[in-house]
């Protein structure tokens, strides 16, 4: 936690904020920190800043906050991604949040197993709950939006089309022909596929949508691999 | 398990290579191959071709082997890394794997838990286990050397300087001045700290052997995430 994540009810003054539970523990076992420490705080979807520990006990920590800067600025990325095994997406959420993705797709495809729609972890608290992590982890407070597209074909057909529009739209795909492009400086799509890829339909309906496949070298990677390296590349 | 790793201990003549275990379970479970069916196999620090099954049941598999081609090239990278905690290890040692990376530096600094020596994922089977998932995931046959280095200063002192040399030598640290260079086409020693980061005293050591410290944006990534970030941006 390299910064601690604050949320509007948090504060129970315009400056004082109380915490208890999960960052309280972290603040006395990690940071180890005093009354009078300061440690790097952020309001969720706004500044960061300084928060003065006032108040420390085993139960209780209130801390003076100064909100003074802009969080990291946003990759311009929309990621589509085909829905990981419940593990692998705990990890990949926490990743591309701390990478400073702000638009995630998980979306089905035939490989993708349908017990995997079933996971808690899809749960709209235990996938915010990672995404917090990501931002605590990269000094980040803008929390990003994940939506769940549990039909493959009336997502393509129908939503990106106009989720596309003005984007470089990529599909990563081992056996394309152009290697994924570096630095583009623009506005992406990215379709990763799961584990084992796209069936050759999904890959014709992505193509017929105007994305373009792009490999990462002769390597098949899985998705927890593939995801960070796509987009340090792209980026 | 995207390639099938062969040992010379599994061929029971010049052609034939017999499996059980973990590999016969995955044919049976993920791939559900039949007899007549060809797998892509490769053999341990050699070439990669096709395994033609001639027996299949519940205990046992042979194939007449066919091995035609060259593994993909390695990665010019040799990897120092901060001694992570074991679960990350294994994650990293996979990815890195995967990715190509064949020199693999285990380094003790002072945000390195003490503990984190004692694991017994550190045994050599273990750390090889996790290197051959990787060579497997990516279509390789090469296996990583791994070195563990649990004295910081005399690795630095007496180690790194032939080490780097003739190779375009980088120290990841949010802190640096300078972003991590893109396709390089060249040599690479990257030292990646431990969760935390390298001490001033360590990041100094590091600069005196000619390191450059190089960043990848303000966010603070996780190991797991910087590490195929890192790469990617690299090659």
């Amino acid at each position: 936690m390299n910064l601690i994540l604050l949320f509007q009810d948090d504060f129970i003054t315009n400056t004082i904020a109380r915490l208890q539970g999960r960052r309280l523990r972290h603040v006395l076992q990690v940071h180890r920190a005093s009354v009078g420490d300061e440690l790097c705080v952020g309001l969720l979807n706004g500044q960061i800043g300084v928060g003065k520990i006032t108040v420390l006990s085993q139960t209780l920590l209130e801390m003076e906050v100064r909100l003074e800067r802009a969080p990291p600025p946003a990759l311009p990325l929309t990621l589509i991604l085909a829905l990981p095994r419940p593990k692998v997406l705990r990890r990949v959420l926490r990743s591309v949040s701390a990478m400073g993705v702000k638009e995630i797709i998980l979306l089905n495809c035939f490989r993708v197993e349908k017990s995997f729609w079933q996971s808690p972890f899809l749960n709209e608290s235990s996938v915010k709950e990672q995404l917090v992590l990501g931002l605590e982890q990269a000094r980040d407070t803008v929390l990003p939006e994940v939506l769940l597209r549990p039909l493959f074909k009336p997502f393509v057909e129908d939503e990106v089309p106009a989720l596309v529009k003005g984007t470089l739209s990529l599909v990563a795909n081992p056996a394309a022909a152009d290697p994924c492009p570096r630095d583009v400086k623009r506005a992406v799509t990215l379709a990763i596929g799961p584990e084992g890829g796209f069936i050759p339909y999904e890959v014709e309906k992505l193509l017929a949508g105007e994305f373009i496949a792009v490999h990462m070298g002769e390597r098949i990677l899985s998705v927890e691999t593939a995801v960070p390296a796509l987009i340090a590349r792209l980026f």
